[in-house]
């Protein structure tokens, strides 16, 4: 499929990450980034809805803004739930979609995959810059 | 485990995508971009060697910079092997790893994931828009 503005062109409403003007590239640096994985997966693990300030206490190191930016992308993706209870002052949980679910074994193979491999990856990395200034 | 001047925390060599001083993050945003995947999933398809030119034009859309760059960081974290064939003028072939070759699953089922649901998450987004605007 193509971005707006573009005819659609594939006769199936899929996605093609090797075609320049489909939107699956953008969709992916999105999803594939280090705070969507660890919002999907935190609100994932929880089984249910978070509250913001409990997403922000789980990805250590996010900022406000990060955080805010991330779930509403989220959210305008369909990915997230957003959801205010009126107290004083009022209360916002988030939670996943259905569409959200789906995202979540993607993201745990990925993470699995990094957290396993990233000491053999630092090694490279070392490896590598030594063989550069040598 | 932690990045190169803080101390190595945990007893196994693993990540943790949540402890904000481990590598497994930066790593994360680059595997998981579009580039990278397109990158690791061409050299999958091709089952060998591709020249930078043969990525280039699969990975439509892909500056000379932009793909220089990422081969370059995935030849770094040893995901992907660079051969000069030393002819006039050389030409230079790359070729995934053992080690890129345990990427490949990872990144199609992501990949597989954002070509399917991108139609929804498009419809999603207008959606969301037209709500916002109303």
């Amino acid at each position: 499929m193509r971005t707006p503005g573009h005819p659609e062109v594939t006769p199936s409403r899929r996605g093609d990450l090797f075609d320049s003007l489909c939107p699956t590239r953008l969709l992916l640096d999105r999803v594939g980034s280090r705070w969507t994985t660890m919002a999907v997966l935190s609100l994932a693990a929880a089984g249910g809805e978070l509250r913001f300030s409990e997403l922000k206490r789980q990805m250590s190191g996010v900022s406000q803004k990060m955080l805010a930016q991330t779930l509403k992308a989220l959210e305008r993706d369909g990915l997230v739930t957003r959801r205010v209870e009126a107290t004083k002052p009022p209360r916002v949980y988030y939670g996943l979609t259905d569409l959200g679910g789906t995202l979540v074994l993607p993201l745990q193979a990925l993470r699995e995959w990094a957290e396993q491999y990233i000491p053999r990856i630092q090694d490279n990395g070392c490896a590598f810059d030594a063989a550069q200034h040598s």
